[in-house]
């Protein structure tokens, strides 16, 4: 018996959910800090503070302010806001290689166990605000066995717009209600019931690290909780 | 010394290059064809009625005259056409699952064995008209190691239009000049060229059976020009 009867695919919210990108932004850019003397800075406090300008710039594409621009490129002016707050100098080449720190973060070590069980009846593929490069560059040095690379960029929205859930079901020729989105954060998954989805909660306690105080238990009755992707696999009898 | 020195990216046409698209679709009419009764029509020739459909299908969608419509849309209706000829009745599940015979193309037996070497030093992703699911499911099916699934759906573009190429490479933030198309196809690989792609052939011979009179060699002076995947590979020393 499946916790989710009759779910053909899975999609997988990525930042939090599969990867740990607060620990792997700040291992990045502890060597940036120290090629340029800012020993300083504390580097998970740098990975926060460039964290902090994510929904911020993401809500001028969903307010129609500006039109839909990729995520690599919305990082990269978060990312030359924030050294220029530091009064950090770098050169091109050096701002790109932190730049993709984003697309070298390591899973949670329960993440690829579980994706391949999952993947075995359903299936997978991320729904991420990531743009399909990023997603596709972490994939291949990480080993994530997606079956696609879907999200923001495939269908020119940003989540919590209900197109970003609606359209991802259309790529793939399913009805809403057979699509899971599997997250680890409570609004995403509100936003995606909202939009016809089932949904899963796998719990993240450290995303923000050891003090976190958001999204450390389900909020709603989510079709699945799991501690893991392992357990999620586990109720979904793969 | 690789035949492509510098290149970032191979993309891949896909139907005819990588997979056998002619017997895949001939394996599976004659199934259909057998179930209603109608041995009398060739699985081969159904197959090449088929895929006849196939540019004029597109051609609405590149000159403006019906908005982007995925692959799997135009592959069902040029099917019900084909159907209605043959006056075969058939139902919505039956129609689909000969529909997605294209989902079920098997690779060219060179293909994986030369992709698993090229991935090793280069991105690959396909670069057909194929929509997304269709070309997930082909690879999920086949084993095919894509690092990402590219094409149509998310340029929102058919080949041979330029911009199917170009904004190809922006999704892989690349310079056209560092993107190269992998095709069995001379006109494909002109307008690769055209867009700033650098161009790659493999002769595929049989593609259209024993018989076949077009895209028997190269026509112009690609930058690599192969036999199979892996003499591609070994031109790429990968």
């Amino acid at each position: 018996m499946s916790a989710l009867p009759g779910v053909k695919a899975l999609v997988f919210d990525t930042f939090g959910t599969v990867v740990d990108w607060r620990n792997g932004i700040a291992r990045d850019a502890r060597v940036f800090l120290a090629r340029h003397k800012r020993e300083d800075v504390d580097p998970l406090a740098f990975a926060d503070a460039w964290r902090r300008r994510y929904q911020p710039a993401m809500e001028a594409v969903r307010s129609g302010a500006r039109p839909f621009t990729r995520l690599d490129v919305l990082h990269r002016e978060n990312l030359d806001a924030l050294l220029a707050e530091h009064g950090i100098t770098a050169n091109e080449a050096d701002r790109d290689w932190l730049n993709r720190a984003w697309h070298r973060l390591d899973p949670w070590p329960d993440a690829i166990p579980g994706l391949l069980r999952l993947r075995a009846k359903h299936f997978i593929a991320p729904l991420s605000n990531g743009n399909i490069l990023l997603l596709a560059n972490m994939a291949k040095r990480a080993g994530i066995p997606w079956d696609a690379i879907l999200g923001a960029e495939p269908v020119q929205a940003y989540k919590p717009q209900p197109e970003a859930y609606t359209r991802t079901a259309e790529i793939l020729a399913l009805a809403p209600h057979d699509v899971a989105l599997v997250a680890s954060h409570n609004n995403d998954l509100a936003a995606a019931r909202r939009a016809g989805l089932r949904t899963a909660f796998v719990l993240r306690a450290t995303e923000h690290g050891p003090g976190q105080t958001t999204d450390t238990r389900a909020e709603a009755d989510w079709d699945a909780i799991a501690g893991s992707f392992e357990a999620l696999a586990d109720q979904l009898g793969c």
